[in-house]
């Protein structure tokens, strides 16, 4: 990975890349330049304070934020950074994401967090596509061509439909 | 509003306008130009089609969407556009906003909804900026003179804490 | 099916059906006709969009909507049609189904939704039964003879009852 | 009312009368007749009982039952009459209607309850039109009005949008 | 069981069985004598109303009643009986037992339910055993020696507790 | 009150006293003597153990205690007693009384305690008099005459029902 | 307050104070000296950090942190310090504080936050003064009063106690 | 273990010994003395009494008290002691901990429990410790290396991170 990338992909924990690879894997197919790191609002906070701050100014355009439970590290980030951060509540163990959902959305006034879906990874890879592809022509149409293989696929799946 | 809006609000209901003033205040602060809309997945689904489908070609570069209870407008927008939707759950009568919040959020893959905290447009505007910041410089310095003064704010409030 | 079909069952994504499949035995139990199709809100939406709005004049007397996650199958259809529609909220990954129980059921004002329990195809077929029979009484006469059966096996588990 | 009702309202307390309400008014502005009652399953379980047997003989199509807090009226109901049920799960004071929800969309196979949103009256009454309708045509010009009519509501609302 | 039965258990399904069984299990230990039924408020509501209303001159003197879901099983004995009703939510496949438990406890004013724990069949038992023993001295000796050997076997725990 | 008391209502907060008067109200009715002493599991934890230890051989049959929050008064009680013990969940603050209600229905196998809906302390009296009246001719008659009035009421109401 | 704080209080926001306050007031009565900041993990992040990492050297034994809603405070300073981080968890405008108590005890497995009850300030002042009274014996004293003046307190209010 | 134990952990049931292990294994990593029991509020309330009553005399510093469901554990000892007492929350069968966690932390005024994360047992010893390091300089330099390491440990896990 040689050239620039545009998205940052943090994730609190290395238990989190299960559910993490499909960001990766989406923002692969989208031939969108990405930088992937484990760094832990709890644990690292130094390193993910440096590391959030100089985001912008490395050329990262949207970042992308995965954590569970007590889920700081998306809104710690924000508060760190101008970009778009957008978080990935991850399923725990005992409350099945709600802790991680509320954690993550509920931010305060001035200070947003992007929130998809408890463990939606991969939508979280779209939609930092789709906020690069405001001023990309080319992402544009890969996501129209996107659309139309969702469709598409949604639709085949009424062939195989015995009943 | 001659020129260009960027932004497109979209609400369910007239009701939800007090809490969606906060984030036509916030554009304004800005100077982002944007429109709005009462436009109701349930309502007027029609419209709300065309509306959706017309807002890339139109110039629109990010869509907030408000919406309570059973809150399928950001989502069906979201199903309309290649644009970045984000989602505003509105605090609901019954449920507290948790119906809308989960109505709006748990969006399935291949579409997400960029969610904010329940109630809060305001973030929901800070959101819009920073996407289309990405590839605004002159946003991206207004962003970092709000954070400023979020910060200056904060920490203003500890010289009258009387104890 | 040549005849014409009474019930339109739609459901989102096909991993729904193992849960689908027990309202279409219901309803060939009882002879009422049905068709059977996968459309999204979010991925096929103006497909959905057609086929709701022509329900009605196609003959359909009532609509099986089943979705998970934020489910926004049901009330889309609901929005497109004067039919009633009957939800299904199917039980999702992380949130038990509570996230599409709320999505489905807390529809806003004029627009109903009938709502069954969580996974519970089988009670949406007995519903639309129900719903057909009110004018129909061959229909009449099978759900008194089912209503019978239900407490026949309920009463006869009694026999087996070893404690 | 001299007419034959269609329409059976029936509420486990007085205290549920001014969200049943806009039932009534809904279907009054339908014209569809209904006939009201207030009992409980748990206080007058017998008059239930066989009130509830007595439906389909007596005529009625469609059966609105409003409950709150563990609220097995509609539940009780469905299990004493071959008509469609439909219940209006009331605002509780501790739990804010989630207990009302769950205790009566929950139903065992065999005996659904057709739920609407918490509080949902009006839709209750808008569900009950729309299963008349499905054998009468009469009913049903009204609903393609009323859909109409909340589509021109809905969208008169913009011309007043001053931001 | 030729003895006068003092405790009736009734469960809303057999599926119920692995749970209940723990209230039989307790009972038999304290040597109370019981009967067990399998009756379904909704599928054989008028079996169940004629046997509520039989216990109390049958000589009956605590019921237990377990059910899942839209549990109104305990509420609908306790409508039709002066006999105290004990209710045991059942651990639900959707909800993991909230929904029978809010459906169980949150009885109206007038007709209360005594409920134990989710899946608390054991406890039932107990409780049932301590309503009786209020006027049984020899039911009183036994609970005393019960709760003996709970203090007993919880503190030997310690024994064997390698660190 | 001179005569031996067969009730004891012990309430954890004197916050809890306007819910905890429904239950003296309903015992007056009834006739039943009672005691009730402010007790707190977690303010005066030796008095509450030994006012517990004492209840049965000072010839009380029934325990309420009504509490809040981290509600463990009920259980405590019951830890301490073989009577058995009802347990009121007081509405909290913040949580609406879901803390109350699973704090003290959720109980290990052992030790139960029989739990009323939140707030619900006038049904906590009828489940006392219940428990008593299990062994009390006079108390089943006057139970008998209560449901009859219970249903005369909720009957009564039909004839102010305006429409 | 010329002396060294031992304690220091820290809340995300001013809205906060009225709850706050009275951790002030019960730390005044127990004579330990504190000191106390408005700082915002999310407005000013780097003023916390460092605020944060200079407490243990500047002679603080605990800390005290209060917010709401997506409430990282808590947990980010915990991870800058090894000294006893005690969350308060402020009841938030639309989920009640669940949000807020999710986010403060869910903490990841090394770095704790010792939580409180919703709006518990004055319980983590005494969780405080616990804390430091482990090596203070004038502190246990004082605590044994304050133990016996609840008591006491509890206690007197049976002598009011109107029936 | 012959030297004088600093921490006392307690557990209601030896079921509760996989989670609660951690907390051994972390207590001995730091070389903090501790001792172990299984009591329950509700099986052997009284020796639990008498042993909360012993502990601070007995020169423990820190209780850390595990339970799950109607948790009281914690409670009822931070009643009994003016020691700090910290409640871990053990995930529960039905409702995941939900129930544990509410029980724990919702404590009243006066009575706090220092409440952990749910299955929380290892930052339960970690806040143990941290409370025993505020005047052990031993003890601080220890969780300064143990901070470092956690920072290292999710550093080095950056290295094998490939995608």
């Amino acid at each position: 990975m040689l050239e620039q990338p545009e998205v940052s992909i943090i994730m609190g924990s290395d238990s989190d890349l299960p559910i993490v690879k499909k960001a990766l894997e989406t923002l692969k197919k989208f031939e969108v330049q990405f930088e992937i790191k484990i760094l832990s609002a709890h644990r690292s906070p130094e390193v993910l304070f440096e590391y959030s701050r100089s985001l912008d100014e490395r050329g990262i355009k949207v970042v992308i934020a995965a954590a569970g439970g007590a889920a700081h590290l998306p809104g710690v980030i924000a508060a760190n950074t101008i970009l778009p951060v957008i978080g990935v509540p991850i399923k725990s163990k005992s409350l099945n994401g709600l802790d991680s959902l509320l954690s993550i959305v509920q931010m305060p006034s001035g200070v947003p967090v992007a929130t998809v879906a408890i463990d939606g990874a991969s939508n979280a890879a779209i939609l930092a596509i789709q906020i690069i592809a405001v001023s990309n022509k080319n992402l544009k149409s890969k996501l129209k061509m996107f659309k139309t293989e969702l469709k598409e696929k949604s639709l085949a799946k009424n062939k195989n439909l015995v009943i």
